[in-house]
């Protein structure tokens, strides 16, 4: 067998030990949230059908999916002509049926569909599983990531979008953040500002041209509208609107105003401020509020062919860093799959710009990188037989411990003790086995104690 | 877009919540032992190199992998020739270079050679992440399951080998498994016995032959062993060899005394005695001994063309099942990918017969199909008002707690309750709002109280 030089496909990744630790804080503390406002986890196989896939992306969409070889002669049911034509496109469907998880919101309407009889609705359910896109690989874009998604199905209530609004909030503060914004706005209100200027058909030239304001200004914004086919006259009615000021009350009073002849702008309106009712009344018990991280933008479109009402982002402000979460309701997603009429609203979190998030801004906790709590030295024979009984005894406490597992310099065992983050190791030498008082050092202040096991027990517990 | 009655792929798996939370359970008790004995978690990505995979399996493992069609125009540089050859087999590496992980550890020899420099040996990790076969799925074999692996490479210490077998005593336990055996042999032990009756180039036969013992019986693995060029004479002598009764120190004498002229034989009994002894000193501080699960077996012979020292398996008998789990030592992991003598020992858990074994034996914890904790019910505006300060203080104490979001019938309610395993309603009616005190209803009892909402925080905070 020749030797490989091992390496990994572009875009994939290795996650040692100390990252898994990190990502799973991240994760453990998501689903912690979700859990707690009552959302379920499912998954779904890393493979749906090709079919299941196909089409609901858009056709760069459709390039970027994995599609799997079928197993076996897959080329033998190929007509000639087929092969001859040397047509990629063409021939995948013949020689693959099944591709890899593109998303989770595709799989999660196809899951929908397939088990709506055993599902009592509303279903609120979550999930936090890799995706596979042939992306170009680029700093910051991977081909494998983790989605994390959380969903409810089949209820209009805008509960549900206040609570994603809290469940944001909580997630994030949990994990230190402390200036980060979600942005809300509503599709409804860009539809009436498209219908308030006259141009109802242009509604998403107009929300891909105000939708970078952030990023190319009123000037850019001005211009990209004039080239997507406004006039100087519909650029005059927009400008006041998308550079609204004020707190979210303030921009509602004049939105209002402005969209008071757009009934579909009026509902959009309305549906806010029942949010920021219920968001309120949520909140009527806590000691902190979450209004000043919550910010009305209505210049925010996501995703807005899909969208039917909320849109949802979520932006750190202490660190450069794109959006670390999005979302919003649509009013049909199972439709593809042939049940219609199923209101929905989702948001997601960005785990991967998260993870590089609290880095940069050091916080993860100084647990997050901890594993083994304790180490205990091995210097020969007898000091490994008078060790292992004690090793036991710590496990049995519920200490996370484990030998150095033969006899070794104490140089060796003490670099092993640091490249793990070990904080404790317990040195066991002749002297120590003579009086039963064991040195029990800490590997961070360099401090060492002499303990009896009771002790040194007693003193890891804490 | 023609609607799809959907479907998934065969041999995959959709995980419902009640599913996953029972998974979930057994992957972490798993994972918290492993960690509690030093053992740390990494992941790798679901898609290899083809090159990384293939030889590695054998031709029929190589025709078992999910390969992965190459983006773009993957017929591009393919020759006319070949492609008119119509090999389905040689055309395999013309048009993919990746294909899905077959199993964990050909990934972590792969991460360990890359990862070398960064490693501090010897290095204990662990591993619980799905891997995919082609195989033909059928009842308790699909096509996506997990495996959960724990290994430690660079270490020649039969403290590790002890220390597996304290981890499956102790993983196994947590999970209410009573009855269960951890059978342990050794590869020297093996060609020992080849060596003395005088055919060690038949061990792997001869192993084959008696590891059938269970399934076909003495005259079964007698005329397997005839088939396979052992002589009667040779029989006579594996006769008492393979019968061994006794304790397992009965058999070790035994052993002791017949494979007194094989040195290798003789190797692997001590190396078998020094794991018991090991063992028994890790656990002379404990209240239970392991002794009644564990069991020498000279018939177990799994995976031998790969280990060179200790072998595992664990069964169940409280239920008939296969293997719940298996391992062993192997001197040469990584030596396919050029870092030679590294030698490693690891262990696996088969977490989806376990998963059965526990749905059989209602081993699962109630807890485990238990997800909200409370659910606040919801008949008109007035009583959503009321309830969504309290639901917020529930979350806030860190109960798990949800609305039904919007207003509906009674029965309605209760359903949604039961479905989702909600052991807690909160009723508000009229009655309620007025006097303060709600009606706290026990699902599983019936038994209805009226509390204050501070009441019914304590009691759901227990």
């Amino acid at each position: 067998m020749a030797v490989i030089k091992p390496s990994i496909p572009k875009g994939t990744r290795d996650f040692s030990a100390s990252e898994m630790v990190k990502r799973n804080h991240i994760f453990n503390t998501i689903s912690s949230v979700f859990k707690k406002y009552g959302y379920q986890e499912i998954q779904t196989p890393t493979m749906e059908n090709l079919t299941t896939l196909t089409g609901k992306y858009g056709d760069e969409g459709d390039k970027l999916i994995f599609k799997v070889l079928n197993s076996g002669d897959y080329l033998s049911n190929i007509s000639t002509e087929k092969l001859d034509s040397r047509n990629s496109q063409l021939l995948i469907t013949e020689i693959s049926e099944k591709a890899l998880r593109y998303d989770l919101t595709v799989p999660f309407a196809r899951y929908v569909v397939m088990h709506r009889n055993e599902i009592s609705f509303p279903f609120k359910r979550f999930q936090i599983q890799p995706v596979w896109r042939a992306d170009r690989p680029q700093k910051g874009r991977y081909r494998e990531f983790y989605q994390c998604d959380a969903d409810v199905v089949g209820s209009e209530s805008l509960i549900n979008e206040a609570e994603f609004v809290l469940i944001y909030h909580e997630a994030l503060s949990k994990l230190g953040l402390k200036d980060f914004t979600i942005k809300i706005n509503n599709r409804k209100i860009l539809s009436g500002i498209a219908e308030i200027i006259g141009k109802p058909e242009l509604i998403v030239d107009m929300t891909v041209a105000i939708d970078k304001l952030d990023k190319i200004g009123l000037d850019g914004v001005t211009k990209e509208l004039i080239d997507r086919g406004f006039s100087a006259d519909d650029i005059e009615k927009l400008k006041p609107i998308i550079l609204l000021t004020g707190s979210n009350e303030e921009k509602l009073g004049s939105l209002r105003s402005v969209l008071s002849a757009s009934e579909t702008g009026l509902k959009g309106i309305t549906e806010i401020e029942t949010i920021f009712d219920y968001l309120q009344l949520l909140t009527s018990q806590n000691q902190e509020t979450i209004s000043q991280n919550l910010e009305l933008d209505i210049t925010l479109a996501r995703g807005l062919n899909y969208y039917t009402g909320a849109i949802f982002e979520v932006k750190t402000n202490e660190v450069a860093m794109g959006s670390i979460g999005g979302g919003g309701r649509y009013d049909d997603l199972t439709g593809m799959f042939g049940l219609s009429d199923l209101t929905g609203v989702g948001i997601s979190f960005g785990a991967d710009r998260i993870y590089d998030v609290l880095e940069e801004l050091k916080l993860f906790p100084e647990s997050a990188s901890e594993s083994t709590r304790v180490l205990i030295s091995n210097f020969d024979e007898q000091a490994e037989k008078f060790a292992l009984p004690l090793l036991q005894m710590l496990r049995n406490k519920g200490i996370s411990a484990e030998i150095y597992p033969s006899s070794a310099k104490l140089k060796k065992q003490m670099t092993y003790a640091d490249d793990k983050n070990i904080p404790y190791v317990i040195l066991i030498g002749s002297d120590e086995m003579e009086t039963g008082l064991l040195t029990l050092k800490n590997m961070k202040s360099g401090e060492q104690q002499k303990l009896s096991s009771e002790q040194i027990i007693a003193a890891l517990s804490v």
